[in-house]
């Protein structure tokens, strides 16, 4: 241990002026610090793993599942083993047999083995089972990845796959939660009315059937509802019960079966022909019976035929066919199991897999989950399985016809089978019934709650939760509550409104036509499920490291095909419908913009396809075909870090730049804000400039410019122009930086082939909600780089702003040139570039270099040598320069009153000075365009001219900003293009 | 005119010597230059524009177009004003015509208005029409979009949708052209064996029609090879007179028509029942008749029963039902009509849609094409409509029904209708088959071959193109002569390839069984020609610019869908196997790697996708659930412009980060090169990194890296880790810029909330194919700085490479820490994580700082206080430092054999000097740490460490290192970890 402790102050060590050494007892103060003094400046910001740690074990959350782990790992094999197994067993694998062994079960796998032949069931019924299974495999695989807060599956759902999909997932299993409830009390009502108070009915007759469903279904509904809201501890305490009749059910049914083995039941069914007969109303199974030697007719005749009498009109039917008694249950051994292999496929009702819904309603996303529910899941398959082979087997198919079991004196076709009584399976499915519905009512509440607390879903949030939030009794205390998974509050307006829609469910009064609906949203909810872990495994983000290993993408895909193949089989119609609300709703959520980040799979997704396509995109540049103005722009940024000139950002909307690639870009001398970036952004957002925005902080701006210029964008997705703003503070002092840096620009551009775009009088651009009226766009064409300069005009005329304006295309004739050919041929040209617009040749004659020029150039060079010799200071640099532009700004005046007319001066009264002649002619160009130019396009909204090149020699610089100043004199909205290299238009389709 | 001449060589201006000018007569060579030499320094890439247009001028392709439009513009209406007109009526309007009014309309017309009813058959009819106009639409829309050098449809598709979607489009094309001349070949036989010459059957039984029509078509067919083979330009001078033929026939029906009003014609059906007599056989339509006052039987009797005898046994049908007969055509004023409007609606052939194929085969794509096209599609639609209503205004529906004309003594339907005679009718539609088989079989072949050229299907290219370029004598001038679009040579091998397939159509020997196969082909072309025109229209790249101005992308929509729907109503089978089969072309093409590149909108789709993407994904950062490594590397070149550490991209692959984005960056001070961006891609694809590259060049390599650093990437898609090679020779002369880089580097990662990877030894690092046994990756967890220090080993583990090395985590443990607990937390944090490793806590007790850390700090101080105060020259500090680090070198071996036993040496005997007590608390750190890991893990395969922060003041950075260097010393593969500032890992899901 340390005897010696160092009191230092935490600086960087320069500050120090004490280097003794001195034991300190309050050193403890620097202990995690000196041994750990290397990493001192992370402590401000990331804390030491030990204190992490502890951090960590204080998180209440998440101790349960790791206290298992680190027990069953450690071998601690105490008392409290039993608990972590309970766990498994009751805590899920009980849950998930009693939902999954419902009402369909019990009053409709008769009829369906009976209809579909044992084949046919057993392919739909496997087939449900299948994808119940992969679907718990995938839904195992999402549990297990990491811990879930509360909720189930819900949770787990949205947070895989994003708060779009996440909010319609939710909602389609909260509707088939609650319809799932109408289910429940429908099949508790068709239980008691058909078999256990069959007087009971309000209505009498056989249609009116629906309506005492109708009337004792509400009632139903309205009783649990009351019972939920009063005491929902007393439901959860009760599914054990009504599990344990729901077992005893299905062993009554495996004693049956054994028993036919043995004893075959005495049931018998009396056939008409092949049709079964309601025995209701009558004892004996024939037309006429002996009684005391004289052949009278029985109670049957009565019903078919008009009178008692032998020879009284009978029904057709009834006259042509015998009646027949044969053994509702021959056994198992009987070989029925050969007629009813074959039977045909009819119309069946797959809600069987209403069932495991509660099997994603998991409390704690632990390592139990995955075994408990793909364990409930085999179990349950067995017994369906079973049940529809050994129905098969031991029942008369035309008995599994009989819905109602109407022929065996109404007892379910499964309680005739069943042993010691039949009065164990009507009880039996009655609890199981009783106890699901109630579940399914205080289930979906809490589902609807929390929906509406992730506040995806705007009109839910008011609805529900709005209400919720108000200071009422029972909302205080619910977020805790619920936060706990363990609910002893009622969310009450989510229960009414569950009520309510279970209602509608119950009005529909048909356990056959509810069922499709919940199929419908439970198989919806399914599919998500496995979409959610296919996209995640083949997306494979690093944070997608579920525990549970043994699941596949394959796996997941087959189960989300098989989903959607049982949607489609169960009810086309059905399914288009359910997939159209589901559609709805997630366009409803994207609409309304739910900010919730909760990594969803489908931004991963988009992630991949964006790197994708980039990627792809680089193996080849794009064709002339494809070419569209990728813009980088070069945006300045004043003092207040606020863009310098907005307009360059309207014009850049105007481009429609917004079709290709547009990024802004903005270089920031010192050090970096994101409030330059904000402001940058907010600035396109205004001008509606739909692009990526780059502010990077540099010491050396000119550097910076280079950088961008040569490595924004990414992939194939590069900018191939650079548009920008005049430097017209060029000639300033503070300015020799903006020239350095516009020549250099200009010349990057050409080198790495981009196309350069320079707007003079930026500021005076027309903004966004203009609209210029009968104006020009001249063009005026003097090189062909690649036919930048024409496109343009036709990119500005799509815009609003530009749209009445006229494109005219000027080009130059000189003395060898037919003009009139010329101008058919630029008119041809155009015709096949398929472009709109005026066409003039301007004949530029060969005049002689004016005095003018030669006085103009000159200025330009003496000037340009007097800086390079005098090395002016800064201040006397401006100010000279201001006198010479006065004087050569005088100049132009005088000699624009005097070009035309006057005759050429002699050159050689010039004085022999140095003037450069290649100066002298580029000069002469420049006025001599800028004159045409002038006189032709002086009131045009825009004239865009072709931009000459920066010369080879970098001495010549000063010169070409004058070059370009005097092109450009004289016109107000100026657009220097100059083509990337490339061709950018094509006659070619 | 200008008189003086300037006699200047065309340098920058600064060579010059002479200021004198000098008129001279040879000035004519610098005109062009002087006029404008502003843009001289344009003029060597680029044309001036009057010399570019005359360039354009001399451009045979472009003028015809052109011409037309010119003069139409122009007014100049002189004689030749007829040869547009014409080039639009007959260049496009008949073909059309005659391709569209085929086969279908005379023999199966009647047929479907029968069974489908004129409503039914107007329905289906109409369909067809607007598909076939909104196709037409399209079309205009993509062959006005520029000049199409030659090959009609498929080019223009091929070029607007890509090579994947061209050549699968042309190869349906040429099926459907194929099997056009099939069913127009079949059309002859049918009309021949059935109206003309019925006697020539070779086949007597009715069974046997089919083995007729394989023998007479396949000599027809052969023939008609013959023909095209031997003279095309005499098929192309008969298609006149063929379409002549055509329009008679129509006419002679419209004139029928009319005299039904006048005089119905007297055409008698014999029915028994409801069902029509093949009246071939009998005479009377009676059972009996009266001869000399006997009642015989006729000849029907003795059709249907055994003999002639009235009492014989007769066919039941014949005996229950009456014969009747009827008037085949009562007229249009008869009011049958009101009897066919509710017909049932039978099974119908949809071939109609076989017409307008050849819309497509434009020889120009000019203005007249549209009109051409359009006018066409609705004189035929009009034709096709008319003929419905009035074939069941006019004829019996038993009638319209008989789909040979059995019951009207063999003459087609429509014939009996026609006036004066059926024979214009059977003889039209006969030389009508004639003329359309003829084509197809000239233009199957010519566009095979166009597709073969293309080269993007390559076994068609061995095949087709291959032989085709072999010397024989008719293939060296066909290249030419196909060009020009005007064949008098034939593509002989394909032609014997579609006189092939053509037979195959010929086998299946039913008009009703072809029929739907060719319209299933060019249906999907029609659906791609929609699909072309809506994807170029939503895209709006610039140079969609079609001179047709009527498209809309719904209109092509809407013409898709009716395409997929007529696709699937006509048969959904036929549908999808032609789906397959375009499909697998596709993938085919997309396999084979098509290079071509003809700027296809597919393309364009993924840019925007691409942008889109981007775009949505730039809206908000990321969740943890989604983080994954984005890398940077950033990567040193050598003088030879090579990868330095090729092992640096080994590593990014083995970071699976090809899952994510990886952007390999390159600095060169210099000029750029493109060599030096190539061989980084060559490095990359040999390292399999999928990613991006970026190579800049800048003269200063610091500020280059920092802006790469910030604007590396496109919205949402930035890296968020550094990765870079330990800057091994940071202590050399050289290396003190490497040292201030590397410093640089890790503070602006810092500063951008990046992470940061620094790989020591990276040379060292296993290559990609090296599979490592049985190693550990060592995890030494000080700070908790996101826990990407967790997730590397975990992501390594994915890659072949580190499959089967173990994970440790050790951590290090304090003096008032409880190890045992710290040891289980971070167990459950690891679980929670899902993480497999083993955990290790280490316990660092509180040791004294020894004088070796004092020493060594001492050093370290002096040196950097040396350097600093002595401004050494760079040799000679090179020097220094060497000699400086061998003693360091030699003390840390002294000391690592003393340091765990020697007992703390008293602090005190080291002289008062300067020593900082922070650096030698960070040393001392530094000497602990790195004496605890390399005690644990120094045969590990990987040591991963977090990294210290540099220090914030810049005095230190010189120390910076050193600790660094310390800290890994004796380790071999380190790679030092700083987290970006934000979690990475995260224990939910």
């Amino acid at each position: 241990m340390g005897v010696f402790f160092l009191c230092i102050p935490s600086g960087d060590g320069q500050s120090e002026s004490s280097p003794f050494l001195t034991p300190d007892s309050d050193g403890e103060h620097y202990y995690e610090g000196k041994n750990m003094a290397l990493f001192e400046e992370e402590m401000d910001s990331n804390p030491m793993v030990s204190s992490f740690l502890n951090k960590l074990a204080n998180y209440t959350n998440l101790t349960q599942g790791v206290r298992e782990h680190e027990e069953a790992e450690d071998g601690v094999r105490r008392m409290t083993v039993m608990v972590p197994l309970m766990g498994t067993f009751i805590g899920v694998y009980l849950p998930c047999m009693q939902n999954i062994l419902g009402v369909i079960l019990f009053l409709r796998l008769t009829w369906i083995v009976g209809t579909a032949g044992i084949l046919g069931s057993f392919a739909i019924v496997s087939m449900c089972c299948i994808c119940t299974l992969l679907t718990a495999i995938s839904m195992s695989a999402i549990a297990t990845n990491g811990v879930v807060p509360a909720g189930g599956s819900y949770y787990m759902i949205s947070r895989s796959l994003g708060p779009e999909f996440g909010g319609a997932v939710g909602l389609c299993f909260y509707l088939g939660t609650t319809f799932a409830g109408s289910l429940y009390i429908l099949g508790i009502i068709e239980i008691l009315l058909t078999y256990i108070i069959p007087t009971a009915t309000l209505f009498e007759e056989d249609a009116a059937m629906l309506n005492n469903m109708r009337v004792y279904g509400t009632c139903c509904l309205v009783l649990m509802a009351l019972v939920v809201f009063v005491g929902v501890k007393y439901v959860n305490k009760l599914a054990l019960v009504f599990l344990a009749c729901v077992i005893l059910s299905i062993m009554a049914t495996y004693a049956g079966v054994i028993k036919t083995i043995i004893e075959p039941p005495e049931f018998n069914v009396c056939l008409l022909g092949n049709r079964s007969l309601k025995n209701e109303k009558f004892d004996t199974c024939a037309k006429t019976e002996v009684v005391k030697n004289l052949t009278v007719t029985t109670e049957l005749w009565s019903l078919f035929c008009d009178s008692k009498y032998s020879n009284t009109t009978c029904d057709e039917y009834f006259t042509l066919n015998n009646l027949t008694e044969i053994q509702a249950i021959p056994g198992l051994l009987s070989g029925v199991i050969k007629g009813a292999l074959h039977d045909h496929l009819g119309i069946i009702d797959h809600s069987i897999m209403a069932g495991s819904n509660r099997s994603g309603d998991l409390k704690d996303a632990q390592k139990s989950i995955p075994i408990g529910t793909i364990m409930a899941i085999l179990t349950t398959s067995f017994i369906y399985i079973s049940f529809v082979v050994l129905f098969g087997a031991c029942i008369e198919g035309v008995v599994l016809r009989d819905k109602f079991g109407y022929s065996v004196k109404k007892i379910p076709v499964i309680g005739i089978l069943a042993w010691p009584s039949p009065w164990v399976i009507v009880i039996g499915s009655f609890f199981s019934c009783c106890g699901a519905g109630l579940q399914s009512l205080t289930g979906a509440p809490r589902l609807l709650q929390a929906i509406a607390r992730d506040g995806i879903i705007p009109f839910l949030q008011v609805s529900v939760t709005g209400v919720l939030y108000q200071p009422s009794p029972s909302a205080s205390g619910l977020s805790q509550v619920f936060g706990h998974g363990k609910a002893n509050g009622e969310p009450t307006w989510a229960l009414l409104l569950t009520v309510g829609i279970c209602e509608i469910g119950i009005l529909i009064a048909s356990v056959d036509n509810v069922a499709p609906i919940l199929s419908m949203f439970f198989l919806m909810c399914y599919l998500f499920v496995n979409l959610a872990c296919a996209v995640q495994t083949l997306l494979g983000t690093p944070n997608w490291r579920p525990r549970f290993k043994f699941y596949h993408w394959s796996l997941s895909f087959l189960g989300m095909s098989l989903c959607l193949s049982l949607m489609f089989i169960c009810s086309w119609y059905y399914a288009l419908v359910a997939i159209v609300i589901a559609g709805c709703i997630y366009k409803y959520i994207e609409y309304k913009g739910a900010v919730k980040e909760w990594g969803d799979g489908i931004r991963g997704l988009s992630l991949n396809a964006a790197r994708y396509a980039l990627i792809r995109l680089e193996e080849a540049p794009p064709h002339t075909k494809n070419w569209r103005p990728q813009l980088m722009v070069l945006c300045k940024m004043n003092s207040d870090l606020l863009v310098k000139h907005p307009r360059l950002l309207s014009l850049t909307t105007q481009l429609k730049a917004g079709k290709g690639l547009t990024i802004v870009c903005s270089v920031l001398d010192g050090t970096y804000m994101t409030r330059a970036n904000d402001n940058l952004k907010t600035a396109m957002a205004v001008e509606k400039t739909k692009g990526f925005s780059h502010v990077v902080v540099s010491s050396n701006l000119r550097n910076a410019f280079s950088l961008l210029i040569q490595s924004a964008g990414l992939g194939g997705m590069k900018h191939n122009a650079v548009l920008m703003a005049w430097p017209a503070d060029w000639k300033l002092a503070l300015g020799s930086l903006a020239r350095r840096n516009f020549i250099e620009t200009v010349r990057e551009t050409t080198s790495a082939n981009q196309a350069m775009l320079v707007a003079k009088n930026i500021d005076r651009f027309p903004s966004n909600q203009e609209r210029l009226k009968d104006g020009n766009i001249d063009v005026w064409w003097i090189v062909h780089d690649g036919g930048l300069l024409m496109l343009l005009p036709f990119l500005l005329k799509q815009h609003k702003v530009w749209k009445k304006c006229t494109m005219r295309i000027f080009t130059v004739a000189q003395m060898d040139d037919n003009s009139i050919q010329m101008k058919k041929d630029l008119q041809m040209f155009l015709y096949q570039l398929r472009l709109d617009a005026e066409v003039e040749v301007v004949e530029m004659h060969d005049s002689d270099i004016s005095a003018f020029t030669y006085e103009k150039t000159l200025m330009m060079e003496q000037r340009s040598q007097m800086l390079k010799q005098m090395h002016l200071s800064r201040t006397e640099r401006e100010r000279e320069i201001q006198s010479i532009t006065d004087v050569s700004r005088g100049s132009i005046k005088r000699k624009k009153q005097s070009a035309v007319h006057a005759p050429p001066l002699n050159i050689m009264c010039i004085p022999e000075e140095e003037v450069s002649m290649s100066n002298v002619r580029r000069m002469h160009t420049a006025v001599k365009l800028n004159e045409v130019v002038v006189k032709k396009s002086k009131n045009s909204e825009l004239v865009l001219l072709n931009m000459p090149g920066p010369p080879k020699n970098k001495k010549g610089d000063e010169n070409y900003m004058e070059f370009l100043e005097v092109l450009m004199e004289g016109l107000d909205r100026v657009l220097l293009v100059r083509g990337g290299g490339r061709e950018v238009v094509t006659i070619y389709s």
